[in-house]
């Protein structure tokens, strides 16, 4: 499935404070198929041994992280740039949606051509000088009254809606193969259950039609299998044998 | 805006382990304004210290909380029930992703009806018999050669995409009010800026008409309002005097 994947953003971490959090971003880049990461001016250095505690399956994601000294540095071979923001910064840039950028960025992607998003520092995001680098602001729908994501949540939250749009509809497994069961044997079933309906008078004469239609309507409208068609045979005749055999003592 | 907003699903752990991650599902929940947490029977009984510590903003969705004992006593008012799972079941359940159950339960949420979906234990998940209660199977799409969520950010993922049904388009900011510049105030510039160039033969004679198409297309699909129409004014005039002062020095 990889081989057919378009290219995925760089995430780009702006001077990040924990290594237990770059390890979250890369655990989160790991689910949604990113591997480029890229750290400007990590307070704690690199590599970060606490950032492999919590990469989880992504530590093939830290061994391929590149560090740089300037935001500049790190986005230099991109050719279309994201930054993302809680709050407004006074720009004029246009502001998208994580999925409303993935959706502009899907066929720069396609066409192989780097994109970079930037997020900033745990603390207080990124700077202003920062955010004026990107073409665009990334932002996040979320409740006003309680708006804080860290890091690791924005990353996966990016990372997911990118997926969605470089993998449309693609889900690790879809239902089982649900062939109903041919129409013969479901209605075979239905009028044997009906025989043992009026054969203990559950039906009430004038509306055994109604009863009937709605009956099957539900019955049908589950898409039973074979197997399912069995199991409700059996049941009933397991009621039925119950019955004439009386209550059990 | 809560007020508009459509009724969020209840979001039901089943036999949470650690506090620590009640508490950040709890905040993953208030990100996106569900406040209905139901615990089925959490390891560390409850209420649970470690819980607060992580939920930040979100204390409301822990003191609203409500523990029982089981999975389907948690469900009991709902009228439609998703079960979140990691892998195959060999159950014949329809299998949707997060943002196609959303699209499925919006209407049920807008009519204000009990939806609840299942989350399961931070080691194994759901049990098999857990599952078979919902209506429906919910799963990521994440990338199978490195699947790993952990139960709070399964539920930040899931409520993200139902936020976004909810509410669609809503960000807590959008761009700035940008009003152009009037045609005649860039125009005169326009006009200004192609003057100086002539005066300095910075135009090849036969290609000036392609060049001054060319520098306006560039300069008026930014959509310049006034003040930046002045600040280039600026930088051409300053370039200019500069020019005529002779070199400094």
């Amino acid at each position: 499935m990889s081989g057919a994947i378009p290219r995925g953003p760089a995430i780009v971490l702006v001077e990040p404070q924990l290594g237990e959090n770059i390890g979250m971003c890369a655990r989160a880049m790991g689910n949604f198929a990113l591997d480029d990461l890229r750290l400007v001016a990590p307070r704690d250095g690199w590599p970060n041994p606490a950032a492999e505690a919590t990469a989880a399956g992504a530590v093939h994601v830290l061994e391929r992280a590149r560090v740089f000294e300037r935001v500049e540095d790190a986005i230099a071979d991109c050719r279309l740039v994201y930054a993302t923001t809680a709050r407004e910064r006074g720009q004029m840039k246009r502001v998208l949606s994580p999925e409303e950028a993935a959706g502009e960025a899907l066929p720069h992607l396609v066409a192989d051509t780097p994109v970079g998003i930037l997020f900033g520092r745990e603390r207080w995001g990124l700077e202003n000088d920062e955010v004026a680098l990107a073409d665009a602001i990334v932002t996040f729908p979320v409740d006003p009254t309680c708006p804080s994501l860290n890091i690791a949540q924005a990353v996966l939250l990016v990372g997911y809606d990118w997926y969605k749009a470089r993998l449309p509809g693609a889900l690790p497994f879809r239902e089982s193969e649900r062939i109903p069961a041919p129409r013969e044997m479901t209605v075979s079933f239905l009028e044997n259950l009906e025989a043992e309906l009026d054969a203990v008078g559950f039906f009430v004469p004038e509306k055994r039609a109604l009863m009937v239609r709605n009956l099957r309507d539900m019955l049908l409208r589950r898409e039973l299998t074979e197997q399912e068609v069995r199991t409700l045979r059996g049941a009933v005749s397991a009621l039925v044998k119950g019955r004439r055999r009386g209550p059990a003592a």
